[in-house]
């Protein structure tokens, strides 16, 4: 007797893989990882509305990267790109900052967004889909405290309203996978990302904000700025550790599940202000300051800690970059970055 | 020296109201009350995919009463609809029976609805929002326990996709309004209804089911079923108390705020189907089933409490119709309206 064992694992070796939102931090790292691991083929999708070529510039002209411009909102331009691939990497999404600028925009990429990413993945026999969620399906405010586990509750009291629309707007991006396994039996895993930081870093996502603009204080010579006293916790994770999780979510059996990804340990903004002064060697003391009126602040009541056990379990996966080597790395790219703009 | 205070207070009589999705349980029974307290006008607007013309049938022909047939994913039609009213109360939506259904149009109506709305809201110069929000806000499953206040956070650990669906959007719509008042001044206050039953009720609502479903099992000499053990809690409120609430929220000086709406106390299913059977005056005794699989069913853990004291102190309200009462009325309403039809 034989039998025929569903399994929802992907090999990367041989594959075809779009990513959605692919000329970005997580998408170029992630694309380049999947090529490296021997993917026949590594779409890249974006409306490079914030996906930047420059972020991408390296993989052009490999023959085994096809770059791809479409916008989620658009259904017919997601039927097209998406045709003969074998997994999806879902990464396009409005944070809190850009759902603050323009809340209806934001709902619609991230609703509407993932509504069309999942239908045209459904329409063109994709075997497997990587959600991109965050850590802010958990929320803000005094009640986010101790260990956030998968089952911890959505916190929104007293959170600013883009901030909510951010999270909530995950919840639904997650649903909406869950609902497309049991209607179409589409294979997902979701991923909780907390704050990605390292190379190629942008100014778009509010956390990441306090190592680059840390750095960016630091080398004009001004002392950094620390919100309030600095007790706040973050909790990060490295943009190669995300890549490792985005190849690993394909390959393993696991699906219909979510989970988190976050670094080897949180850290308070003080901790942290204070690690990118003593990694880029430039030692000024930070100074503490109130929060600018009008700006999104992301704030957590007690100290907090992004638990990462899950995803091993899941997919095999623990996050191996510290915050120090990461911030090295991150410096270091910009210092290269830099030095090669201005030649 | 005179001082203009802003008041976010509408007078009822002699005011225009625009009852969005009213030709529903809630909205005839609403709009009953408004020209009973003195409206000068009450506009229906419903696309009538739900709602039914024999709700609203003893409206037809009253001088104050406008019908505007409208969908509320069209905002040009509703520009047109909401041109001069001094308030609105939006309590369009689809329920998680219906998003279940079709999570799509689910998510168009009540997110992009309810954008629309506000917009709409905010193009005519309307002074003032209700918005019909749940206590889906709150989530389901284990979580969901003890006294459900305004700041508890939203539980979707094990729920159906379509029940967090549900709950999510309806976070996001509350956000919009939040949104909009910070952007543009648009006064609101949010009511966070659990369970409305009453005359003129409807097979939509999963939790009003237990009363209905019952009601018409015990006419038909069967014996009316409970899930389990029947220990499960639900808190419904009368539809007369949550008409009260829309207009005391309208007349309230307060906004920018959001308050649970529920009855005096919550039931368990067995109480609750024991009760139906007591006033219907058919004493069969219940039968404890299993769930039906496919049926979406919303499930709480523990013992729980939509705590209602936050609404007396912001708008002044409290309940004041017994669930006996309010079934005594409802079976009252289904036999003379059943009488009516076989007529």
């Amino acid at each position: 007797m034989t039998s025929t064992q569903r399994t929802a694992s992907l090999a990367i070796p041989g594959g075809r893989f779009l990513i959605v939102g692919g000329a970005s931090l997580v998408g170029s790292t992630t694309a380049d990882l999947l090529l490296a691991q021997g993917a026949a083929e590594v779409v890249i999708l974006d409306n490079f509305s914030f996906g930047a070529r420059e972020t991408i510039a390296h993989l052009e002209g490999n023959p085994r990267v096809r770059i791809e411009t479409a916008d989620i909102t658009r259904l017919p331009q997601l039927l097209r790109a998406i045709r003969n691939v074998d997994g999806v990497i879902h990464l396009a999404a409005m944070m809190t900052i850009s759902m603050d600028r323009d809340p209806e925009v934001g709902l619609e990429v991230n609703i509407d967004g993932v509504r069309n990413v999942i239908a045209a993945c459904c329409a063109n026999g994709v075997k497997k889909l990587v959600f991109a969620s965050s850590n802010a399906v958990y929320g803000y405010g005094p009640g986010v405290a101790g260990e956030l586990v998968e089952t911890t509750p959505f916190h929104s009291a007293g959170a600013p309203p883009a901030a909510v629309l951010y999270g909530a707007s995950k919840i639904i991006g997650e649903q909406l996978c869950r609902d497309a396994f049991r209607r179409y039996g589409l294979d997902y895993v979701i991923l909780r990302y907390s704050t990605v930081y390292g190379e190629r870093q942008h100014y778009r996502a509010a956390n990441a904000l306090y190592i680059i603009e840390t750095h960016d204080r630091l080398k004009q010579g001004l002392a950094p700025r620390v919100l309030g006293d600095g007790s706040e916790t973050k909790h990060f994770v490295y943009v190669g550790d995300v890549a490792r999780a985005n190849a690993l979510a394909l390959a393993a059996p696991a699906s219909d599940v979510a989970v988190n990804l976050s670094g080897p340990a949180p850290v308070t903004t003080l901790e942290l202000v204070n690690l990118v002064a003593e990694v880029a060697g430039i030692p000024i003391a930070p100074e503490h300051v109130a929060p600018e009126p009008g700006k999104v602040r992301l704030t957590t009541g007690g100290a907090f800690r992004i638990a990462h056990e899950e995803a091993e379990r899941v997919i095999g996966w623990k996050p191996e970059v510290t915050m120090r080597e990461g911030i090295r790395r991150l410096i270091a790219w910009r210092e290269g970055s830099k030095a090669l703009a201005a030649e």
